[in-house]
């Protein structure tokens, strides 16, 4: 697999400068590229490394001067961030799944595969599901009684997804996900400890301990298009109906999303995100590294969230918010600069207040 | 799978109200129903819904007016929050996993099977294992070497029990669940910079980094009745004695079991919870998504701790706690209040030194 | 599996005394010991459940008394911490897993496997994998296409590896870890709402919504020799160059590693510890529980963070670390006490206050 630097330009929709009949087998880093490589230096900081490498051609910025890093030929992408998507879908070596439906594979007769679908070895398609045409289910995988997916999915080795789900079209869905599991979700016979503590805001009072009981989930996971499940990641069915994710959405790995949650379009929810049950999240919404979401609260249409924060309550859209409990941005660290000041302000206080109270006090 | 309303009435133990022969399919909720729905409307804000739909049939709260809501049956629980718990149990399509042993399954001779167990394609179960009668051990699954299952337990897709692992009756393991890895204990052969740290608090001076050196675990995990463990969440065995989960205890997704732990009976620990080596949990625990608790330090009887919260050290029974570090949730509320105060309070702190110490510092 | 106490002692380097030709059948605590097993009672405190088992040998420090202690025989460690690892390495029953290749297992014809690899039933070794000698690929395994390992590594079951990742000798691969998905890298068309925000650490101001597109990962995982990888913790390919784990790190469970990161020698990251895109971290560091770390920067070597720090800027070399957001550990735990303190800071700020404005504010 390789290709011309004109080709690789003419695919990203960029311009391409010097010979641009240079044939380039993969991507590098402009230190260790070879003479075959295209350098991926897309700022000026980045281009100061070509020397130590041997590229002979190397994706720029707009208005770089190539011949003065020492080129044979360039490529000069509008926004360089965006160019790297075509790039890299260009010379992805792939995972080398094969194609066909291999002879380990156990596919129930009544289960339906689109034109192109491939199964890989000692996959499982269950009864009544559908998969839908140039889809890829990768080795050790699982799929569920009746599950819809849509076209050209990608399913990594050893994810699994459970009865009912549906799955929308392009979706990639990396090793080890689960989707469709059993929510959390227990009931007492009587009202329980949490009630109370939630009441109450503080310790249990008199509620006495009872077992938990099970509320099963008879709603399943509905997932649009164009979504992307991280590894290990995990999606609850609902309890009535199905847990939803939006289109174009992506979830990255070990991110939990709890039953009856909706997700919106167009969301990214980072490494180790917890939503629990029944939050409701709009569109375009962010949310950083280990963020977590407390349950039966909303956030609105293009909040962003850094990392760690704890929402702890519903969250107007547009917002900006960080730490724990999730606050706007700038008084956030507004605040962990005061943080930080706390314990000599304890000292100027003391020093104020001998002197004041020392004078008389109160007088 | 249909119910009368009488039958669904029955096996609650609530009380039926009008035409009581209606055939419900399923539950929906009360703007989505349509005719052979049972809406679920437990309390009289979501009965606002039923005019948007068509159920003809409702379970709704102890009084409620079925009549006024346009309804020709009622279904009229004492604790609606609890009926949910029968009525899932009751109308649960399943997963459609079939019965008996699957002939891709690999069974080992030497391992015993009770009535009734049921083996999915592809699953293994190791040399001396014992499953339980009427257990179901799903797709793709893995049961040691040596492990002992009770009766009735049920097995999701994909999750693995390692050697000689003992779990009680009637088990739910969700997809992906991982029971009996090796702890994570390491030693260096002179004490190590952690053990200089956690004794200063501060830097760690002069200790010099080693080599990290495996303690291999003994022990294996122990777990009681009616336990739930949830997708992609982890077990550790313990060092020497086993890691032990109580009865009637139930682990979301994504959580987090270090060796040597004791997690008493009736706990709830929801998403992605982590308990760190040696810690002992109490009974009737609520720990809330994402808490997180230190090593070697314990949990009393009753203790819930909400969303987030990080224990770093032993908490008395009974207490409710929130935050980093946690503290008692009405106490750690009135912090949050006054943090955001904080800039506020230093502005006047300082005006009230300049009032002060202007007027002759120390005087 | 049984030996004697001689036999031990030997093993371990250390002093044996009493009857050291007593057999020893397994390692036990104190309390629970039987008469063939080896009590671990390595500090007096332990010591004294001695009475209460039936132990006639044990483990216990330098200097103790073991004939005042009613034993017949006793291993004296000089460090009976690092003892520990060698006793549970020589007593391990380990899981079972049998040798040479499972006929259910797909070996591709172009795979490489060394001398006395084992591959367990149902395992996949994919085209152009190479196994090191002596190697044990574990049940419902899954190794992708041009995976090199190193001799000696232990891969339990339900372990997936995909294309291209590099490993060295000696890895332990927990049930479930998943090495070499794709990286977590979107990109819009034009600058999007999250690069306005981190500008700006507000709102977001007129940035609109776009659809994420994908950056595929071109690189792989390359870990090095002794490394420790948990259960379900998942580790991300990099985007043009591998992600990197050094020799000897250790990764507990859930443990997320983002794309292009590096981890150097010799770091025990624990439990749910998650590490954001790009991060660079030095050579003996140690993250507790549930840590996080923010993309693009970097940990300096010997780093110690506690449990729960969320780590949102460079961390220089040798320090200990605590809270949200990270802080030097004496200094937060400085804070934690004065937060405590803040609301009676308030009052005392009233106080004040009034006392100084009332008696002629601003005079």
């Amino acid at each position: 697999m390789s290709y011309t630097l004109a080709e690789i330009a003419e695919a990203l929709g960029a311009d391409a400068a010097g010979d641009t009949s240079l044939t380039i087998a993969r991507a590098a880093e402009p230190q260790s590229a070879g003479p075959d490589d295209l350098a991926l230096a897309t700022n000026p900081k980045y281009a100061e490394a070509l020397g130590t490498g041997r590229a002979r051609a190397a994706m720029l910025w707009p208005d770089a001067d190539w011949q003065a890093l020492g080129l044979e030929g360039a490529i000069l992408p509008t926004r360089p961030r965006f160019a790297m998507s075509g790039l890299t879908r260009l010379l992805d070596p792939g995972q080398g799944f094969g194609t066909g439906i291999h002879p380990s594979a156990i596919v129930d007769p009544s289960a339906t595969l689109g034109e192109g679908v491939s199964v890989g070895p000692l996959a499982i398609i269950s009864a009544g599901a559908r998969i839908g045409a140039g889809s890829v289910i990768g080795p050790h995988c699982f799929v569920g009684a009746d599950v819809t997916m849509g076209e050209n999915a990608f399913m990594r080795e050893q994810a699994s997804i459970g009865a009912r789900v549906t799955i929308g079209r392009n979706c990639i869905i990396q090793p080890g996900a689960r989707i469709g599991g059993d929510g959390f979700s227990f009931v007492t016979a009587e009202p329980s400890t949490v009630e109370a503590a939630r009441k109450s805001l503080g310790d249990q009072g008199d509620a006495q301990a009872q077992p938990w009981i099970r509320i099963n989930s008879l709603g399943s996971v509905s997932i649009g298009d164009d979504v992307e499940i991280g590894m290990s990641a995990t999606i609850d069915c609902g309890t009535i109906r199905d847990t939803k994710i939006g289109n174009n959405t992506k979830l990255d790995n070990l991110v939990h999303i709890g039953h009856n949650v909706e997700v919106g379009d167009n969301c990214l929810l980072c490494g180790q995100v917890g939503i629990a049950g029944s939050v409701r999240i709009g569109t375009n919404v962010v949310l950083g590294g280990q963020v977590g979401v407390s349950d039966n609260i909303s956030i609105g249409d293009g909040v962003i969230a850094g990392g760690g924060t704890k929402i702890l309550s519903s969250v107007p859209a547009g917002r900006s918010i960080l730490g724990y409990p999730a606050t706007q941005m700038d008084k956030q660290i507004e605040t962990y600069k005061a943080l930080r000041r706390l314990p000599r302000l304890m000292r100027d206080l003391a020093e104020v207040r001998k002197a004041v109270f020392k004078s008389g006090k109160d007088d």
